[in-house]
């Protein structure tokens, strides 16, 4: 390939960008089946306590009461969690927070679902309900699950004591952060209906289909190859659509395959946010020890997560957190402890990022407070123990390439005039500037490298189409876009020729969950594995048509030309041909992860194939007399290894970005004994265009060899070190140690004031 | 594979036997799209003239009219001929029988379009209509297209003169046979739709989506890779759903496109029969010429065929009743002439057989004519000429295996007692015996080789489950059962683990149409061409997991096993060992059919790559007062190569026997001036249980090297005996030539009466 004719680095438009403006793309609201029922969940509203009876007399004689169905009513294993098998898919015993679902509800129409499920009384025995991680982890007694600890990973490296013992300060602070709640625009829903041979077909709104497959196959005592579950457009996920969609697809799959009839359930924005996953709320004691010259020496962290009532995604978040914890600095000895605790709240799980934004919190704050009391810049401290390549990460992993580190923290520096900052002298409003750096193992890492593998289908047509099918999913991020822009340049089309299909389990391999900044990194090596497969098929044929040496051959930008003259032909008469000579036209590929050393029980060694970096720089102005914090701008620089689709990926960062934003500024989380408070846009609120000032986007290439064209991934790393670099822009407004989020006014105001 | 385990020769249960049964299976009617609207065909109701207007003005008012759509309203070419490009997906300028589309009418339901199409003044200034053979050929001017002639092939081999001179006895004779209705119990349609990104989705009852997928390309101008067909699950085709649904597809998806709503167009009984094609009736002329031991020496054959307004799939059936127009029999001076002509008529296109059953009645007549001629005994004349191995064809193809004609001739007379034959003496019943022999040339033969590849998808599930996708399609005739059984044995599992996936061109390679006997054979091999690449990473992890040599495992009924030592494992969990070791579980099959060596322009070398053989033999009694043929019994002798499953063969047998049945005795197809008269069942008489008589399959296995497990393909070789095996008895029995079908009770008392 001819990179000067290369499509990758080129700033494509989004491919459904029409659908999505015009309306055409229908959304799971938009979507009618013939004869379709529509259910809504019926579930506790007590947030812990023994299940003693559902009585639905009040709603049988209701002229659009269907059914409802309960734990009874599964014929295979009445479990739906997706790591640990704490969750059952209807609690028929004991119901551990206010939205456990006990049943679903069938009616007529949608709206007397809503009303009828709401009517159905669940009755409960109370307990006394557990609401914090400090009442979970002390517990001695009524345990939710076995114990209250839902899962722990850990890294032991090198000589803390000693370390400590040898250091110049020794440093501790203490650091929370809250729920974040997804608030996707278009909540949790599905249509399952069954087919003629006694399947199940479901299409919804679903971040992992094959984790819907599985559940389905688990619950109904299906085989999987009669479940087929396709993702429909879908309206924004962020980790909300990782695991959530198995019990609302499952519940739903159940009703149609007992009714007989197809069933659809979209949940309300109320259930939606009583009911669905959260980002883990975390508090975090970090305790380091420096040189007087700020080397790093040693750190000994907890972090402690609440994970609401199962486990969930609880395992990949303390994983991941604990083997970032420290982030991308230089350490020998450490020990990080990262524990989940059950609590009687809803369950927390998946969210971009998974831990990281938190653990980023407490590493970059803390790294703020060393610099502070060392009298040194910020960004000295860092530059002093950043990782570089030959590098070692915390977990000992050896870094050999693709290290961009301290290229994100100069340029983003030299971006924010770091060393000029503007900061005009007011009495009321004060300025500050916040420094955060990270890195984010891509894809899932040594816990999960088991199902780290994804597969494409290519299939080229006879008229020189391109058809595209890839296992992981759009949800927003614009994956369809960089699938197109890769399988053309892999290739060597025009991205016109080429149309990426919807996801369904039938099409594609599963290709495992699209979580993890996966898409880029999988997807792509997967359609460079397929390219390899059909490149000699089309060189072949081509080579025939123009009775040349097949090396002799090159294929570029949908112009098949050969080296010993100057004949030409399109793609379209190359694609013609091969129809016409038989030869294979559809191929798949696949790549998995390499392998990862790595010891579970210290944390230590190759915790992720490789890392993005990343520097966000804050520039915050504090009004003194509100409270309120304005952000003026964020300079993000992001190490992506290649940039495939540049204003994709400036998009991500913005987006990243703002949701970091309004998870350290305005979402302010709020229950009463585990039901939910701000459960609408009045109450809970997403940060406007207003709230979140400018973001200067600024990419950094430091191409990994394992990824696809060098690429790593950046759905998350957008989102991770925003609430830290406006945290310690806030604290050096104030010139006091901001050490928790949400930067409320109310919080502001109470600091000014102490 | 262990023979005494194979599944292969098992009578399995239909795997799509419980959805027909219960009803769950919906087929076209019975689907139903959000916001549909429902179209009907506007044609012409002269057979012949120019189009001078198309008035809606009577039905625009009405408050259930949308839209109407014409040739000027077509993006793309308004071309829709399958393999000459004669044919207008709507006529614009001229139309050429009563059905000729020249636009479609959309309204709000299926019942106002129906009623609202017929409202349409089509005003065409009329031509002398064209309706025979004869007057096609010896037409000078007024031509339907270009000239009347549609297509021709030729067999011309040796030196007939000579040979004639030297025969003992040349013998003529003329036949003719009639049009064939498919009446396939559920009518053409669809339900075209946009998808969001300007695509077309259709789902139809259709043979060959792929034909489907390149007809809305041309005319929509679209690219294939935005066009996604599906098959719903099909009542019935034999032919007539192989080209005819890219008309149907095509005109309603040119209204969803240009409406932006899905349209259904399902065609009533009365339509379909007008508009669709039929087989073609052929008037044949055979002159032979034997030696008085009754060896063939030399044949001059010419075959006329009504090829009706346009050519459709006339080209496939001149082929191949050139290629086999002298039968099973080595014969090795030939001049075969086979000629398609134009007329005013609904096209004739696909049929069963595709010109084999009327090259077969013309052939089988007359070697009962020479037997009778020479006082033979029909079957010793046939004996002594009938094609073995290393015997040359008529086109001179060596044949070096899987040659069972003289097997099923001997199995069927010994079925028969055919020399100690049951004829009672009655005055009013006549009995007799007739025997008919053929061969069929499999898949698309030579001059169809470039689209004679067919591929599978197969994946496996970590649960052990296998989904298997194939480019063919069920219509009826078991496809389901022998796909998932060729499966289940190649990739040593048990069939009940095998899930068989709707048909659909973005799930799977273009496998060619739906014809020809094609799906045992293509998709067989494709099977094996998947299971041998899936096999080594399936032997490669139980390798890995029973810690042996991978030459070591073996894979049969669903057991994974070592000859080390007894250890045992399920496929379940050598397949969830796949998908946690990253190992790919998704593969592509690919299978064409050998290379033809083939002079086209002499019709000499190899047609195909392989004949099936078969021996109808029938016994009928032929009541002389009343006129009617009762067929007692057939005993219908098949070599199949291999029998993948015999009771499905059978019903394949059965159900081609009948259909013969009808074209021979029932089915007495209409027309005046071009408008069908016979358009219902209680006027075009299929035959029913009582007149079908008692049939008995004998299964003859010659295996093919080159088929699947050895074997041929068996969906058309079940019709094409049957006539000529009838008219033979019935010309026994009455002591006179009958040379022409159907043989009605009219025909038959003419007879006696002449």
């Amino acid at each position: 390939m001819n990179s000067s004719n290369t499509i990758i680095g080129k700033s494509l438009k989004r491919v459904d960008a029409r659908g999505k403006t015009t309306g055409d793309t229908l959304f799971l609201t938009d979507l009618k089946v013939e004869n379709m029922l529509h259910a809504a969940p019926v579930y506790s509203a007590t947030p812990y306590g023994e299940l003693l009876n559902i009585d639905t007399s009040r709603v049988e004689s209701d002229p659009d009461f269907i059914a409802f169905f309960s734990a009874n009513d599964i014929p295979g294993e009445n479990q739906v969690g997706v790591i640990i098998e704490d969750q059952p898919l209807m609690a028929d015993k004991v119901v551990r927070y206010i939205g456990d679902s006990v049943g679903i509800l069938v009616a007529a129409t949608n709206a007397s679902a809503q009303r009828l499920s709401k009517l159905v009384d669940v009755q409960v025995q109370p307990f006394q309900p557990i609401l914090s991680i400090n009442d979970s982890r002390d517990a001695i007694q009524n345990f939710l699950h076995e114990s209250n600890l839902a899962c722990q990973h850990q890294v032991k490296r090198g000589d803390i004591e000693a370390a400590f013992e040898s250091a110049d300060h020794v440093i501790e602070a203490h650091f929370e952060t809250p729920f974040q709640e997804h608030y996707y625009l278009e909540p949790q829903g599905c249509i399952a209906q069954l087919t003629a041979e006694g399947g199940i077909y479901i299409i919804g709104s679903i971040q992992c289909p094959f984790y819907v497959q599985k559940a389905v196959a688990k619950a109904l005592d299906l085989p999987f190859s009669k479940i087929k579950v396709e993702q429909a457009p879908t309206g924004g996920a962020f980790g909300g659509k990782e695991d959530v969609p198995s019990e609302v697809c499952t519940r739903a799959a159940l009703a149609a395959l007992l009714l007989k009839q197809p069933v659809k359930m979209v949940y309300s924005r109320r259930d939606d946010v009583q009911l669905t996953s959260k980002r883990h709320p975390f508090q975090m004691h970090y305790k380091v020890g420096v040189s007087k010259e700020g080397k790093l020496l040693a750190a000994e962290i907890k972090l402690e997560e609440n994970a609401g009532a199962y486990a969930t995604l609880s395992s990949v978040v303390s994983y991941r957190s604990a083997m970032q914890a420290m982030g991308p600095y230089v350490i020998e000895n450490i020990s990080v402890e990262s524990k989940s605790y059950y609590t009687n709240l809803p369950p927390t799980g998946a969210f971009r990022g998974f831990g990281s934004p938190q653990a980023a919190f407490g590493h970059e704050r803390m790294m703020d407070i060393i610099a502070t009391e060392l009298g040194m810049d910020p960004t000295a401290l860092r530059l002093q123990n950043i990782l570089k390549v030959d590098s070692h990460t915390l977990t000992g992993q050896h870094l050999t390439s693709s290290v961009g580190a301290e290229e994100t923290l100069r340029t983003a520096m030299e971006a924010a005039q770091w060393n000029d900052q503007d900061i005009s002298e007011d009495s009321r409003w004060k300025t500050g500037y916040g420094v955060s750096l990270i890195h984010y193992g891509n894809c899932l890492g040594a816990a999960g490298w088991f199902m780290d593998g994804s597969g494409v289908k290519i299939k080229v047509h006879r008229d020189g189409s391109i058809s595209v099918a890839f296992g992981l999913i759009e949800m927003g991020q614009g994956a369809l876009t960089v699938v197109n822009q890769m399988a053309a340049e892999a290739l060597g089309v025009e991205s016109s020729r080429i149309t990426i299909l919807p996801t369904d389990t039938e099409q594609v391999p599963d290709s495992g969950p699209s979580v993890a900044s996966r898409n880029v990194v999988m997807t792509g090596n997967a359609i460079r594995n397929a390219a390899n497969k059909l490149s000699p098929i089309l060189k072949e044929a081509a080579a025939e048509l123009m009775q040349v040496d097949l090396r002799e051959v090159n294929i570029e930008n949908g112009l098949v030309s050969n080296i010993r003259n100057d004949e030409q032909m399109s793609f379209t008469e190359l694609a013609n041909y091969l129809y016409l000579s038989n030869r294979p036209m559809d191929v798949m590929g696949w790549w998995h992860v390499p392998e990862l050393e790595y010891d579970a029980v210290n944390g230590i060694g190759e915790a992720y194939f490789t890392y993005s970096y990343a520097t966000h720089i804050a520039k915050v102005k504090v009004d003194t007399l509100t409270g309120l914090v304005n952000v003026e701008k964020i300079w993000a620089s992001h190490d992506v290894g290649r940039a495939i689709n540049p204003s994709g990926l400036e998009a991500q960062i913005e987006g990243g970005t703002a949701q970091g934003i309004g998870w350290a500024l305005t979402e302010n989380f709020k229950m009463n004994l585990g039901e939910v408070l701000t459960d609408n846009l009045t109450t809970y609120l997403l940060p406007t265009a207003m709230d979140v000032g400018e973001i200067e986007s600024i990419i950094v290439e430091d191409p990994e060899p394992e990824g696809p064209w060098g690429a790593k991934g950046i759905g998350e790393p957008a989102i991770i070190p925003t609430a830290a670099a406006i945290a310690n822009a806030v604290s050096q407004a104030l010139g006091k140690p901001m050490d928790q989020i949400p930067i409320s006014p109310e919080t502001v105001l109470e600091m000014i004031e102490n």
